[in-house]
């Protein structure tokens, strides 16, 4: 059982602008940060920038930044958005069931059920909880910069500008 | 995200064997039921004996029945064997583990609890649970065959035997 590395992925995009917050933050940084190619990082923020958890701004000095507060977002919602319908076994998506036994199976029910209860647990979890450690996660995520960055870097250190997101 | 079909089968195996009982269940009545190949259920059926979950019988007039009642075997228990190791995003395999995070990742640690809640779920949920609307169950299953079928059906519209299990 795992998550898609599409919702990994929205996780970490959200939790990495959390971190930035208030600058901007471009594709290119989660892409090398994570080290994963920027074209599933450029999905994922169209996602989240259509859905309302984004505001990006294109061209020089462009990137993104959370549009909502990180207390906001819950790391539930977030997976309902990302994993599409949740089909744990086949038959929990009834356009393409081909299982003898739906409508009377006990199992596909006990299964949506702890479903309901993973995700009830994560609806308890916000962008804000899983950014909260700063100081820690800036130092591995962007080791050359200071965690404690203005928002306004400059100089010897400074993270390196792209144009584009 | 989607439990591995070994999972599911393995689950259903054993609800079939529970369904049966106490007559025994050869693989290919669950093959034919699922319309799955019977290798795959051969693999489940080793692996579910091994581990002490089922009795099987070869030859001629064998197959196989649960090893142990039904109400002292839960969902979560076959699931923990059966999955592997539970990795929800691949930071939870730590051998393999390339993210940048591993240690000081919240949200690694939000994604096990809310397994630990799914899985705990399932605990509480037997194997007779899954079988308890038995007829129901056996007239989807072996629609050709008597839900209330006596332990050695014969005659007319009685299940073919094959040798094996």
């Amino acid at each position: 059982m795992r998550l898609t590395a599409f919702s990994n992925y929205a996780l970490r995009t959200l939790q990495f602008a959390a971190l930035r917050a208030p600058a901007r933050t471009r594709i290119d940084e989660i892409a090398d940060a994570h080290g994963i190619n920027r074209a599933h990082i450029v999905k994922i923020v169209h996602l989240l920038g259509r859905e309302g958890y984004l505001e990006t701004r294109r061209g020089r000095g462009g990137g993104f930044t959370l549009a909502r507060p990180p207390e906001a977002i819950s790391v539930g919602e977030i997976l309902r958005l990302t994993e599409g319908p949740f089909e744990l076994v086949e038959c929990h998506h009834a356009p393409t069931n081909t299982c003898p036994l739906i409508g009377v199976c006990r199992l596909s029910k006990a299964l949506a059920k702890a479903l309901d209860a993973f995700l009830a647990s994560l609806d308890a979890v916000t962008i804000a909880d899983i950014a909260a450690n700063r100081g820690a996660l800036l130092a591995r995520l962007s080791p050359e910069s200071d965690a404690d960055q203005a928002p306004e870097p400059s100089g010897r250190g400074a993270v390196v500008h792209h144009s584009g997101l």
